[in-house]
């Protein structure tokens, strides 16, 4: 296994600090104290003061939240190189919104808030960058609620599919989470998604294996949920990601 | 009728200026332009380049998107002393992800994206503030998100309740928005809205008139929808808000 990355690395490879003087950026990893974490650590709770923004060096951490039922809802999933919790720096007061918790062994790096709105003040661009960041996320999310106020479960998973489909550029489509926290983030059951996904199968819309699938026919798919053909569609959403991913981490997969 | 106020007023009192450089704000309010907008009349539409953002002098507009189905789903209804796209400003391409049409006759004024990136760069206080305006709505939409992923209509509107509850801090609430607006934030027909209110009046849970409501046993509402009671939820959640206008707008009501 390859030694996990430095702090500093981590900072320079993160598309949210693109462009940062070098310096800066070294003030910051030289701020940055590493955090080993055993599978099913928690991190940090919901409610906790946010006093560290985190860089995940190696392994897996998701962010959740506890469902009415006392399960846990798991909004993200963040692997190597991730930053996590770094847009909750920002809030007033600053409390994690989510609670976070080692899934792997992992080894992670706390970056203090304290260091971050110090680079903030000294280096306007960062905090443009920030903010088109901040924008983006904040529309991305918009979207989710856009898809999630349809009433139909159905609709939920075809609008769902069919962003994946902008995103990843083709139909050739790769679920970036597992289908309990799948259906989970589309306000269904994982019996329910699994009878839809079975249907458009069975009706010859979708192939595939795992959460790698092949949408064979959008516009029968869209057709089947009665939702409008593509070609009929408003003009595409801004930041067509509906994963959950778009709420914490403001800078995503490198 | 009083006389709209002006740009600089508008600017003055808007929460997310607060604090910035008189001068600095005296640049932007002369950048705008004034703008009225008949009843009905498009502002911009969804996909539409985002120059600007707008103040509202006088007047309601409304912010939504098309529903599958054609209809006009709101996601915001703004009056006046209201801004208007501002976190569009920041997108990247910035084009706007909304449809804004005035529903009343209004007075507006136009302040072009320049000339608020402009004072951006001027002034790294006004992008810390609005850094933190950015981030709150991002934890209000994850919010949000978190309630519409309830499977269930009814938890989600206890949900909802329960959030105004604790945002308006009594048993006294006041719906921002109609009916019919809130029913398809809450991803549920009006008529399932109209009945699960009947219901709770009927069962004693539930009273007022109007859009003011006041809840009279938030923990048998809770039982109600199978919802945990309020004793035994988890920490509440960053800016509880949960309405649709923590999309787009950044700074709120006065």
């Amino acid at each position: 296994m390859a030694s996990p990355a430095s702090p500093l690395s981590l900072l320079h490879d993160a598309p949210l600090f693109a462009g940062v003087d070098a310096g800066h950026l070294a003030t910051l990893a030289q701020a940055a104290r590493s955090r080993d974490a055993r599978a099913g650590q928690l991190l940090f709770a919901e409610g906790d003061e946010a006093r560290a923004f985190y860089l995940v060096a190696q392994g897996e951490v998701h962010l959740y939240r506890f469902s009415p039922q006392g399960e846990e809802k798991v909004f993200q999933m963040l692997g190597d190189g991730d930053l996590l919790a770094e847009a909750a720096m920002f809030l007033s007061p600053a409390v994690y919104p989510m609670t976070a918790r080692a899934v792997r062994d992992s080894t992670l790096f706390a970056v203090p808030r304290q260091a971050l709105l110090s680079l903030c003040a000294a280096s306007p661009p960062l905090m443009l960058t920030l903010l088109s960041a901040l924008a983006r996320r904040l529309y991305q999310a918009m979207n989710r609620i856009d898809h999630l106020t349809l009433n139909n479960a159905g609709q939920r998973l075809v609008a769902y599919l069919l962003d994946l489909r902008r995103q990843q550029h083709g139909n050739w489509i790769s679920i970036p989470v597992n289908f309990a926290v799948l259906a989970a983030q589309l306000g269904m059951t994982p019996e329910t998604l699994s009878r839809l996904l079975q249907k458009f199968r069975q009706d010859g819309l979708l192939s595939g294996k795992g959460r790698t699938l092949v949408l064979l026919d959008a516009d029968m798919l869209c057709e089947k949920v009665a939702l409008p053909r593509q070609a009929m569609r408003p003009p595409s959403h801004i930041g067509g990601n509906p994963s959950m991913t778009g709420c914490c981490n403001l800078a995503g997969k490198r």
